[in-house]
């Protein structure tokens, strides 16, 4: 049986998902947890990798069992075992041949920054503290430029090989909620894959936007220079959120999710 | 000059607000923070103590100096010695003679619930986890017979010596709200003064009404009884907050707060 599992998780104190020796890792945490519980080793598959610091609220991963304990046993078993900062969400089977990378269809970041002269303590961990007031209005206009199918090679730290560098952004939006007594400045974007560090190289482009060093337009020109020294820094981990993972609903057998 | 300072921390990494020998407080950071910025061992008097974990949003706390910085300079230099968990949200100056304990007509506390079966892994350290589904309308039922003026026994831990037990609630309410895209409930709960640990005593309390296992009137009982054991448990400190000290407008001589 093969088991999809959905997951929250604070990145804070791990060295990312993927595991590392001697390293405390997402994924370490959830194979020991499993081979408590099913006696047997197992490997855990994820959607992607998230680096060290970046948080989860709904990343996706699977693992195969010959255990025929059923889904939500292994959830509850999962949630008593693994520690304070990680929460198994959902499990559910899913279809033989299934895999978590390949079978993804889109998935949504969210990326949180408090701005302002004093820092948030209860935020600290959550976002990014920027000290100076942005102006979120000229960030949210800039990201027009981002949506649609582009090469993100501006955005993109180092370079993984790949196959291309090309992706579709079909959602992105720039918006200041207010948490509490504070405000903050949320960026949401969804698209059918991400590069290595893109998220984080878009928010710390649209927040030279959002600081006065650049127009809105300046962002169109970075992403056409397919050069990452066009774009602006890669934002710090620790505002950063894998809010959701995309699969098409024909690879559940169990609890397809609300 | 005697400076006013309302401050935000994170309880969490605290052995609570008052120094003691060998432990890590809140007023010890300050303490430090202020000698190094004016080079004289400093007091910093709080508007009462809060215990290891339990949170402030705006706890009050004044100093004494012979320097002549302006409120506002103390409140950048302090920000940047202080650890990231302790914040000074404001600092003006008060009147001589002032003091924080004596002076202070209101306090206000919040107490947040996360109630549901799978933890919320970015609210651990800020609420407090209870794995059952708990009657927010039934809880806030039973505050009001808390409302007012009474000896609240019932809900003081030990018994420090005080000339009475009396006070006066002026405001109590339990409602639900989302955050994110998680339920939580919270107490608010505004009086003259508060015995020690009577607000998770309260929350305590009202969690057995919220449960089912006492009905709300149930807690007149136990106001009436004047006696801790016929009240609940004491809840954990994580979910407490001190919101706001409330003074009188003549104490301020520069920037009142708005």
């Amino acid at each position: 049986m093969q088991i999809l599992l959905t997951l929250a998780y604070e990145g804070t104190d791990y060295a990312g998902w993927q595991v590392q020796p001697g390293r405390r890792t997402v994924q370490g945490q959830l194979e020991r947890a499993l081979a408590a519980i099913t006696g047997e080793p197992s490997r855990v598959t994820g959607s992607g990798r998230t680096d060290a610091g970046v948080h989860a609220l709904g990343q996706a991963a699977a693992f195969q069992t010959s255990s025929t304990l059923a889904p939500e046993v292994f959830q509850r078993a999962l949630n008593a075992l693994l520690p304070r900062d990680i929460a198994v969400l959902q499990a559910a089977a899913v279809a033989p041949g299934f895999h978590p990378i390949r079978d993804a269809i889109k998935k949504r970041y969210r990326y949180v920054i408090r701005d302002g002269p004093v820092r948030d303590v209860f935020a600290r961990r959550h976002a990014w503290h920027y000290r100076q007031r942005l102006d979120a209005g000229a960030m949210g206009r800039a990201t027009a430029h981002l949506l649609g199918t582009h090469d993100f090679s501006s955005f993109e730290t180092a370079g993984a090989p790949r196959p291309d560098r090309i992706r579709t952004i079909s959602e992105i939006f720039v918006r200041r909620s207010s948490s509490g007594c504070r405000d903050q400045i949320i960026l949401e974007v969804e698209a059918d894959g991400f590069l290595y560090n893109m998220v984080r190289a878009i928010v710390g482009t649209l927040v030279e936007v959002g600081r006065g060093a650049r127009s809105p337009d300046w962002v169109a020109e970075a992403l056409a220079a397919v050069d990452r020294g066009a774009a602006g820094p890669t934002a710090p981990p620790q505002g950063l959120f894998l809010v959701e993972v995309k699969y098409p609903d024909h690879i559940y057998i169990s609890q397809p999710p609300p």
